[in-house]
């Protein structure tokens, strides 16, 4: 569990060392928070920089995670800048270009087993085994306390919002935000039809194992959300929406035609429930969208 | 001739018409205006909108342009959004995208001749005969002032800056922005070595017709720089810089792969000359880069 106290720390430590991503506001009452800036392209840095960083001195130490996508870049780079190395477990079926691109970071990779699971599985006994530093790729609470400096930062640059759209995979994002929006603004969590862990659990009344599948699921995919990601959004009253994945592509689509950016599904599905109307604002109510990542080929915007 | 006054005057006409585009600071003492997001892709909105809203009520009015680019996307928006008409002007050879692009946003297209001064030419006759509104794509005073609002922004934004980098094609945007910031804020032309528009004109004492090519010909490749920009260059002490192509290029592929921002070549030219080292700022200089345009193909990009 984590509160807005977690997240003025972390804001504490990691500043300096992530970048403090623009806002656009394209209409009176909406804003985007452009995380997509972001070292590495997602949110993920700041949640594994505050990892690292809440370690201590970890020059020379070895920094471990499992994750062939915005998680697993965000902590190479991390642990590269902070002086560590990192060991990054994938699944054999982790594409080449994913894999070239976390060496390319400095990280030593290993491919394990054919899903992710069992990639995770060998990262955690690696990681115990070796007394590594595990940094998960949601569901520690230094990791969800760093993804909430995000919150902190559109406050700041907003001046307020009454309502900040954001969207699901694991949960670390969504924790980090609904823990420094706690009392002060509205939080709404988007995830594909195709990939409902925070909707399946907050029905279920505890996290559960969902099939995910769809456009965002590289990035979304998690099949069950953080226990972490499940008690905060609990305790603070997130309200949870279903987006098709025809809204996704929509979303992706005209950010680019409209505004020029290349969003991945999963870094525009939060934007899906405002364009498609499955989010219905209030005339006056404020409300910021989170786009939270561009590790995609943008060949097919054009 | 233009000068702070009358950008301050196109501000106020603009406003709420435009959009305030984001700006962005990779580093301490560097910023990057975002102007890329600006309405249709670049900064040429701001320059159609003043000229449009300068000639009074224009309902029903129509307007006339030769371009093939982002001037025509620019005036085609701005006239459909003040309820007049748009017609323009562009050379057979204008590749189909860019004609479609145009009748999107609710454009007349003419096609005339096989190179743009013959488009050119064909739209000043016919604005002439028909008493239609001419909208400049650079040399015309509302043009330019209209782009200079993007400095205004620039200054509020960040407090303000010592330098301001920014590429040139026929000038428009940085006769607009060396107006807005006489006295205030060192303004630096970066150009291609292949389209050096101005360049030649600073060393020739005056305009003069240039050979033009290169990676960022479609938007910088205007073979004669401005009256007014070089009016306004020459009295406000513009700074004129050439980068090669391959700077270009590699400037272009660093704004995506560091930062998630796709720009069309001559969109990321001013940044060219602080990657490549043709600019070379003191160590406490505080530096902004204007992103001027993403009307590209992201496909190569990935």
């Amino acid at each position: 569990m984590i509160t807005r106290s977690e997240v003025d720390a972390a804001a504490r430590r990691i500043g300096g060392r992530v970048r403090r991503t623009p806002v656009f506001q394209p209409l009176d009452g909406l804003w985007f928070k452009l995380e997509h800036l972001q070292r590495t392209g997602s949110f993920k840095a700041r949640g594994a920089f505050n990892r690292l960083l809440s370690a201590g001195d970890v020059r020379g130490a070895e920094v471990v995670a499992a994750s062939g996508g915005n998680a697993g870049l965000a902590v190479a780079d991390a642990a590269a800048e902070c002086g560590a190395t990192a060991r990054v477990f994938v699944p054999t079926t982790a594409p080449q270009v994913k894999v070239d691109r976390l060496r390319a970071l400095g990280a030593t990779v290993e491919q394990v087993g054919d899903r992710y699971a069992q990639a995770y599985e060998a990262a955690t006994e690696y990681a115990d085994r070796r007394g590594a530093l595990l940094c998960h790729a949601y569901d520690q609470p230094e990791v969800c306390a760093g993804q909430g400096t995000l919150a902190l930062e559109l406050l700041e640059q907003t001046g307020g919002v009454d309502t900040v759209l954001v969207a699901v995979g694991g949960g670390g994002l969504i924790a980090g935000i609904a823990a420094a929006l706690e009392g002060v603004a509205k939080v709404v969590a988007v995830e594909p039809r195709t990939a409902p862990t925070l909707h399946s659990a907050l029905a279920a009344g505890e996290p559960v194992d969902v099939r995910v599948a769809g456009v965002a699921a590289d990035s979304l995919g998690a099949s069950r959300v953080g226990d972490i990601a499940f008690a905060v959004a609990r305790r603070t009253g997130v309200e949870s929406l279903l987006v098709d994945d025809q809204a996704i592509t929509d979303a992706r689509g005209l950010l680019w035609s409209e505004y020029r950016q290349a969003l991945e599904p999963g870094g525009a599905t939060a934007y899906a429930a405002l364009l498609g109307g499955a989010y219905r604002p209030e005339s006056d109510e404020r409300v910021a969208v989170v786009l939270c990542g561009a590790n995609t080929n943008p060949a097919d915007l054009a």
